[in-house]
């Protein structure tokens, strides 16, 4: 945690060419900034156009922004576009679940691990139909998104996942206001969980933890429509 | 993780009054919500003034609104304006700090922790500074926040603290916006999690985990300034 207890950040150091004016007149309303917010959803039905590289870029710097635990800054991005690559992060995912579908049906271990992780059941479904599409060529992990953005930070991070989440979603809501499709890619950050043997992290010359993941495309169509969310219940 | 797998979801149940028109032309532009991203900041200067409810609703809604690992939205706000309540929430992190301090200082478990866990006695000058402004009766714990947000999941949420921080993200643009004033409340959720017996729970009632917390008022000034990150480096 931090040390940067002062509050304002004062550095008579500090370059004069990294201090900008604020644009108020420019900025969002709150009006316009839910309706993004409210709109804004996981869309996995992609074309096959390519995703313009200055988007990409303002997908990153928008999650470069995010907040960071005593301003350590220590969240890094890999941005991964080479289809080898991205059929490679679906394979790795889908080669995980299937170890864990034979371990959970292995008869001896069920009936141990039905007990000690019965959650893990819930899944077994989900699983066997994702490996299933995925014998059939349907890839239900990454879909078809043309770039996979994997958000790390170093082990020392102790708010790692804290601070890869918040810029996650700047990122996230930068890509819906530039027309980008997005979606987590919670697969992959499960599969990613049981590496231990740091096997993916080694291949993409990542030296750290990766927290989240966010797959992107380009819209196969637009939405016209948002829906509720379920009440948000008591709040105080 | 998710077994909605098939992409949109059409539910034919779908009450209609749920269902909303997105209105693209309020859409803020991606140099909108650029700015917005850039200028955010941890805001600390806060004034005495009160937050105005419609602000806090939004903030609410705001986060809310964030997406959540298979849709499950099991992410839960509890916000706290009591002044009681707020002092309670620092007196219990200073509290927690105290019991740190004495702890890694205490002569024979030096030597071995010194060596598990060396991380902990970089925070060793910061807890005591927190701990000697906090007997002078300043709070750099919460500050002047005149509202705190906790953001919990229940203990079920495998992706607990992925929802809560892209939740508090998602509430903390929305506060920029309205010119609330925001910062992480990331000491707090240190102290929270070394509350073994969750008395900080009990007392407010929560029944799950709080894996993030916003200190929220109205700012002291409008800043002017924004200043860059440190360069981005290697993505690819
Ligand atoms: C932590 C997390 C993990 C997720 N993992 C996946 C995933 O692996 N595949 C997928 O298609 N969607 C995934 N999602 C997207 C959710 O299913 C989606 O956010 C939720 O259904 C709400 O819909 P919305 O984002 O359109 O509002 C994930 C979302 C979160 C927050
Ligand atoms: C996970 C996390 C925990 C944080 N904890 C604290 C905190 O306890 N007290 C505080 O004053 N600021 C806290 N901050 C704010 C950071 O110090 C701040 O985000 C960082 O210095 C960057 O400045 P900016 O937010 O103004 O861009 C925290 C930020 C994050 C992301």
């Amino acid at each position: 945690m931090g040390v940067c207890l002062s509050g304002a950040v004062v550095h008579s150091t500090f370059p004069q060419e990294k201090v900008h004016k604020i644009d108020y007149s420019i900025y969002p309303t709150s009006e316009q900034l839910m309706m993004l917010i409210k709109s804004r959803r996981s869309n996995r039905a992609m074309s096959n156009a390519m995703i313009p590289k200055e988007s990409l870029q303002m997908i990153l710097e928008a999650a470069h922004r995010a907040p960071t635990a005593s301003n350590s800054q220590k969240v890094f991005f890999k941005l991964i576009e080479n289809p080898d690559d991205l059929k490679y992060i679906s394979d790795f995912t889908i080669k995980t679940f299937e170890k864990l579908i034979k371990l959970l049906q292995t008869p001896i271990l069920k009936l141990i691990l039905k007990r000690i992780m019965p959650e893990a059941y819930k899944y077994l479904p989900a699983f066997n139909r994702l490996k299933i599409e995925h014998e059939k060529g349907n890839d239900l992990i990454i879909r078809k998104a043309k770039a996979v953005l994997l958000i790390y930070t170093p082990k020392s991070n102790r708010f790692g996942k804290e601070d890869a989440n918040l810029a996650y979603q700047n990122g996230s809501l930068m890509a819906e206001s530039l027309g980008v499709a997005q979606f987590y890619l919670g697969f992959v950050c499960s599969a990613l969980s049981q590496d231990k043997k740091r096997v993916f992290n080694k291949r993409f010359g990542i030296d750290g933890t990766i927290h989240a993941a966010m797959g992107l495309g380009m819209p196969l169509f637009k939405y016209e429509n948002f829906t509720d969310r379920n009440d948000i219940g008591p709040i105080s």
